[in-house]
């Protein structure tokens, strides 16, 4: 709880302006652009927020037990944040995100509560989000079976001559009718686009023989799924495709197996690439394994080779080993995984024995 | 220029990190997310640009004819910045974009330049972006040519008990089909969906004699348009529909009218109001009438009631008023307009007489 660190830290006062992380604390998702949007809790005193005043009905309406104050075009939303605050303690101390908060709204913090000492929070808030509660962990079950099927929506629509947007259209308009929302703009790459790290989804039509690689993510009540499959459309025309799955799909189940409390997130990375690089194919595999995710598509932990942090119970992030040979194939299989008491709990479930999809 | 403002101010250098301005600057556009991206200009020397690895080919490959240093995932992008710096000039004062630097890479700058006095640079590149070139103007004609194509799109796809999303999906497939992304979320509201303030599409299905509001934009060439057209799906139910369609209209022809330049904001958002308030309308007519447009989809001028500043020749902004009346219609019609030397030219083009698209 951020009070408790307040007291612990003897600062008194935190302003947290991050969307993400104002979700996290008031159950309130907002994106307010470059209007005011904060939730300030005092050592000493209930918290409260400021947001835009169209805003307040539905702050309060989702979870928000305490103040609410608005603002709207016409007023000075810092001045408002100043005279409210002053209402609830004397701010000399005060703790805010540095990795959010911008030099603009640094300075009218400092000039609203002239003197005061600024520190950061941001390893805070997001240590606090680093474990998911059981109330979380349900939501992003929901969110990777939304995930699932949309990856199915995509195999559904593959046939030849289709193009990659056509598909890619079909699961966004597919997943929007259902009511939800995608993680990030959805990737569905064909054939040899799929190994190129610039790929992005275009005009290029699906053929018979190629591997289709589809990234996409869900958004259910604020949490997000993130999962990436790839599939024959056909027989594959070669073996080198066959090969070059079939390693993916080995440093990804490796990865998994390896996944309990304990274990260093540099472990899993080096877990997952040794596969790929017993396999001869260790110079294609360009990126991190994976990375954290809840409230926001990448959050902590980064689960790279240089991190020497322990994964714990209750942690939540993507397995998503993956190879880019230009003139061979792209393939990456991308999993959600939660840390339990002694292993881990797959939460995306759409089989990764490699699917071939007849063409009709 | 930045360089002839670090002459005239005497400041060694200006680092630009919004991506927008990097791209006004550098033709380079990137989303680098948390990477680091950046221009670094100085008063006595060729600037050069630092972007992550992967991208230099890129960055050179679209316009940038300097130095482009490039840093990795493993290495310290600051470090990079620091010591390339190194070898243009000793930096003591440094010009930055305050409204876009977090607290953190401002902590991240005074301990590369260590005693550095900081600037805000903000208002210099917004000043700068706010006059179009020739160049510039072309780019924003084709991107609006693109939006009048998008709600043609949408016209063609109405029928009785589509969705919005559906529409909505259909317009978007076909921009991108053509090539081209969205500059923002594309809106499809039907019937009273239209005249709520919080309205998002949807699964409401489109009924004979419902008004069909349109709000979307295409980039072209790093350039946004921005339009809104609202269309009835078979005649108007009832004559209040038509008589709010026809105040909006008035509103946004007599603004459109009155634009030259020497006009200020406040005066051209009032003339629209006035037209909206004479009607009976105006507190229905609930934002400012628009905003600046360019390579940003909002950026300046502001034009709302109490912007002093005169419009002068080459701004490009948006005129859209709007009628929201819960019980009635919500209508809205935006055009995107570029000031000449004695009036105005409007972008878009879609017709603005009430369109009756008849159920097939």
């Amino acid at each position: 709880m951020i009070q408790t660190y307040l007291k612990e830290q003897n600062i008194d006062a935190a302003f947290i302006t991050t969307p993400d992380n104002v979700f996290y604390l008031s159950g309130f998702k907002s994106d307010p652009h470059e209007r005011l949007l904060g939730v300030m809790v005092f050592k000493d005193a209930d918290p409260f927020m400021i947001c835009p005043k169209m805003e307040v009905p539905d702050a309060l309406a989702t979870g928000w037990n305490f103040k609410a104050v608005g603002h709207d075009d016409k007023e000075n939303a810092w001045e408002i944040l100043k005279n409210t605050a002053a209402q609830y303690a004397t701010v000399q101390t005060l703790a805010i995100e540095k990795s959010h908060v911008t030099v603009e709204r640094l300075e009218l913090l400092e000039a609203i509560f002239s003197g005061v000492t600024i520190s950061g929070l941001d390893a805070k808030i997001a240590g606090m989000r680093l474990v998911k509660s059981a109330d979380e962990l349900e939501k992003m079950r929901e969110a990777a079976k939304l995930a699932d099927y949309a990856i199915q929506v995509g195999c559904d629509e593959l046939a030849e001559g289709k193009t990659e947007i056509e598909v890619l259209s079909a699961i966004e308009t597919a997943i929007l009718k259902k009511g939800y929302y995608m993680s990030f703009d959805t990737m569905v790459l064909t054939g040899l686009n799929a190994a190129s790290p610039h790929g992005t989804p275009g005009n290029t039509k699906i053929q018979k023989g190629d591997l289709v690689l589809f990234d996409l993510g869900v958004i259910y009540e604020g949490y997000c799924s993130d999962i990436t499959r790839t599939v024959a459309f056909g027989e594959p025309r070669n073996d080198e495709q066959r090969a070059i799955y079939e390693a993916v799909r080995a440093s990804n189940e490796a990865a998994i197996n390896a996944v309990k409390p304990g274990v260093r997130a540099m472990d899993l990375d080096k877990t997952s690439r040794d596969v790929i690089e017993n396999a001869g194919y260790g110079e294609y595999y360009t990126h991190r394994m994976g990375h954290g995710l809840g409230i926001s598509v990448h959050e902590e932990p980064s689960m790279h080779g240089a991190n020497e942090k322990e994964v714990v119970e209750g942690m939540v992030f993507t397995i998503e080993p993956g190879i880019y040979k230009g003139d061979a194939a792209g393939v990456r299989i991308e999993d959600d995984v939660y840390v339990t008491a002694d292993g881990v709990d797959v939460l995306t479930s759409f089989p990764k024995e490699l699917q071939i999809i007849e063409p009709k």
